[in-house]
């Protein structure tokens, strides 16, 4: 049994973290108040203590989404050492959500596109998640000697990746997501040999 | 007025048009049986007549999406002499959608990707208007000498596009999708350069 003081906020979460799947996985105009309730299993009353309305789910589901991506990136920043090698994690993700993405695409990416259709006022702020991504590119394109178009190949490495997420996803072609994967490492690796060039890193990558 | 015999068949048409604009606007389950009445102003008697539920709807945008499709890849290939040159009325076609494109995104994209998340049957008839894209592109390829790899770069080139409308309509960046397909027409003509070589195109491109 939760304690008083600890239980709403859990039960909190665990709305957005079944809405946020939901939302994903069906779409998140597909989506009613009720689907999301059974999935937690509450009683529509306790639910409503919770959420009054989908748009407040969704800003929920939104600030989950900045929390996690915010969470994944600090990762991939303390877990690699070189700029090339965080831009690698970044791009390996794909391969990494592979089965997600060739069922519901990029998550970021469709719930953009979705509530864009619905003129949403929350469009900006689901956005800014591709803002994170972005900001974080940009950060390692700079580190990587390329101050002056930083935002400009983080926005391009961004972009490729929201396209074979929806190629695959269409296609249903796995084989697809790992092709441009290894093309997108071996630009990065190519761009880390101009940068910065050493003999050992040199022989590495070439052939 | 219309004739008898020709009225059905507009009438048909003129509803397939209307839900196609507003499946691209507002989405497809957004998208209501009396919405679609409402934009051409028909009985619900009327309509029903013509189709019974939103599927055969879709169908009908499906099929006039992909009749639409051809006529312009066909119009490509007529009006463009070179394959780079077919290639790049391609990458062009997002900066004269940009308007739709920096509020929508992609039709095909979009609609491909809430099908998925619905599981609807019709997705993989969505798929193929990709699938146009995509036959037309590898031809082009493979007339520019990439027989072995024209499908691979098909796909890339198809996912590039992709990617550009998903980002543009997120940041709301005309500039973007400007930058992006300037770099586009740059490796298309790099591409050009490799397969065959003239001094009248090398100093055309270069600089």
């Amino acid at each position: 049994m939760s304690t008083t003081a600890s239980e709403p906020a859990g039960t909190r979460r665990r709305i957005a973290e079944a809405a946020d799947a939901l939302f994903y996985q069906r779409g998140f105009e597909k989506t009613s108040f009720a689907d999301i309730a059974e999935q937690v299993n509450l009683s529509r009353g306790n639910f409503y203590y919770h959420f009054k309305t989908k748009d407040e789910i969704l800003a929920a589901v939104i600030a989950l989404r900045a929390a996690k991506t915010q969470a994944m990136l600090d990762g991939w920043t303390e877990g690699a050492r070189t700029p090339v090698d965080r831009l690698c994690r970044f791009a390996e993700m794909m391969v990494r959500n592979r089965k997600d993405i060739l069922r519901y695409g990029c998550p970021v990416g469709t719930l953009c596109a979705e509530l864009a259709k619905l003129e949403h006022p929350a469009q900006g702020d689901a956005s800014m998640i591709f803002g994170q991504f972005r900001s974080w590119l940009r950060e390692q394109f700079e580190a990587l000697g390329h101050a002056e178009d930083a935002d400009g190949l983080a926005m391009h490495l961004l972009s490729r990746s929201q396209g074979i997420a929806a190629l695959a996803s269409a296609f249903h072609d796995e084989g697809f997501i790992r092709h441009e994967v290894t093309l997108i490492e071996a630009w990065l690796q190519s761009m880390q040999r101009k940068a910065r060039p050493t003999k050992a890193r040199q022989a590495k990558t070439q052939g």
